[in-house]
């Protein structure tokens, strides 16, 4: 009988051969999709010895990082702990920027890959098909950060717990006319879950969504706008530190005080918030942790080990001064 | 006669291989030795062609960016800059990180060069032996920005004048008892250049120096002990916004207002200065310029174009609420 090859393999279970590979390679593959190359490596008697070995070979030690901007803090955080981590383990880290062009960080996994990394972590702005796409077919193991993703492995900040908390402090101190200051829905974690948190804490108090990106410029366009046409809110809830500031910058030219006038909050916990005058009320996400975590996944899938599919990073509540209880 | 080899000039000259090389690709070298061996080749009819176009091929339209921090907000605004200027100009752009190690930022360059740059922009923090030895034997050009390189090519902040500005500035307002929070001498920009003009615009005020690093940590750690044991200064001149900000915190704690009682003054404009409390005076460098000029000047030096061997950034004085007079 011939000998079966991967190509073989691959044509039987109706896959891909790089998927064969990483089935071989510990790395991820879906569970159905894993029984099934099971089963015909058991009923071909399939050796992989020879392949193995060869995709072990040539590490280089290098893990790529994909990022969507470098004058966010959340990113230069999560990015400084996977760098330490990483470095710690004698692994070198190469940085990409996307300026958050998703058709860019398809084009950064790719340019990764033919720099030979051993493994790439990124820390994305959005899940599309063309992310699922080269992912599927990547010949290096990928960790998503920031975003889940359901065919993968990702570590994600608890952002619907995170909205819930925020939320429902808003409502305990008796707020009724709320806005919600947040971005797009293309962006998941931020734009979609963490909103549902805070709109689930709120009960049945129902906020005005105004949409903004993740710049305060943006944010101070957009609620001075607002202001125009709309009674101001008694508490506006950001769904960013750096959209808190935004927003307390328009109330202060405004002549509005915090929090006698308007409450605000944010999501972030950057240590300027400590400085601010008022304190701003917040949610600091363990950044240090999520670095870390993101770090030793990556390398437990460059050695082949088995790796949680998704990992939730948790928070801590900061009350500043920036919410009074009316 | 036999004909003349590139490795054959280098000896004649008393240089090295790659000296010679870069000469030849328009790179820097010292006029003493560019003259050598513009008569050397004079001399002996040599015909560079074939060398020159086998350097030429090969490009991977890749630059390389090695950084100290990610989380400085001076660095990543420069590097988002010469990102966004080298994408449109068809460049990617790979990142190392170094954790402010010199040491790290060496490996980094032979790191770069191995992945096969193009070019190299180094944000650096010192200019060592290492440094110096390694630009010199370096087959890529490398444009140094931040400190100035009288050996190469590079891009700094007029660190002197802006120093100078800040420190007239306070000594217009009628300060006698200054602080001046500054980092160590090593970094020559920052540690001596900046601190000179700041000690030159006060005349004949002489601050006293508190030695910190580029953190709001250490700020705070060091000024709460030098406040145990002495009085309280008029004034206090910051290095950057974020040890200005440290500065700030510490007063606030101590029941000290800003500006009745302390003068704070920062250097680097971060957008965070016009929504704190009371608004920073200090000065802004002009880091989008910063960006795209080492962008240009190591797509120029790539392209073997003649660059200007130091290009001074300027500076904007950005007037607060920060300082009284008295």
């Amino acid at each position: 009988m011939k000998k079966m090859t991967m190509a073989d393999i691959a044509k039987v279970a109706g896959v891909s051969k790089t998927t064969v590979s990483r089935y071989f390679n510990g790395g991820y593959v879906k569970e159905e999709t894993r029984q099934k190359i099971e089963k015909i490596v058991k009923e071909y008697d399939y050796e992989p010895n020879v392949l193995a070995a060869n995709l072990k070979a040539n590490k280089t030690h290098t893990v790529g990082i994909v990022c969507p901007t470098l004058t966010s803090y959340a990113s230069s955080r999560m990015m400084m702990n996977i760098d330490q981590f990483l470095k710690k383990h004698h692994y070198a880290t190469i940085i990409i920027n996307t300026n958050h062009d998703e058709l860019d960080e398809i084009k950064s996994i790719t340019k990764l890959t033919q720099l030979r990394v051993d493994g790439i972590i990124l820390l994305a702005t959005s899940i599309t098909m063309a992310h699922r796409d080269i992912a599927s077919k990547s010949s290096v193991p990928i960790v998503f950060m920031a975003q889940a993703y359901d065919d993968g492995v990702s570590v994600i900040n608890n952002d619907y717990e995170a909205g819930y908390k925020i939320g429902e402090y808003i409502y305990s101190n008796g707020h009724k006319n709320v806005v919600y200051a947040g971005v797009s829905r293309k962006d998941v974690a931020v734009g979609v879950i963490r909103r549902q948190g805070v709109y689930d804490g709120l009960q049945n108090v129902h906020p005005h969504f105004l949409e903004t990106d993740f710049s305060a410029e943006k944010t101070i366009d957009k609620l001075n706008d607002y202001l125009k046409n709309h009674t101001c809110p008694t508490a506006i809830i950001c769904a960013t530190d750096t959209i808190a500031m935004g927003c307390m910058k328009v109330l202060k030219d405004h002549g509005l005080r915090i929090p006698e006038d308007v409450s605000v909050t944010g999501f972030g916990g950057y240590w300027t918030s400590t400085v601010m005058s008022p304190a701003l009320t917040t949610i600091k996400f363990h950044y240090a942790h999520a670095g870390q975590t993101a770090g030793q996944i990556i390398l437990d899938m460059i050695e082949e080990k088995e790796v949680e599919r998704a990992t939730l990073i948790d928070f801590t509540f900061i009350e500043g001064e920036s919410v009074r209880s009316i």
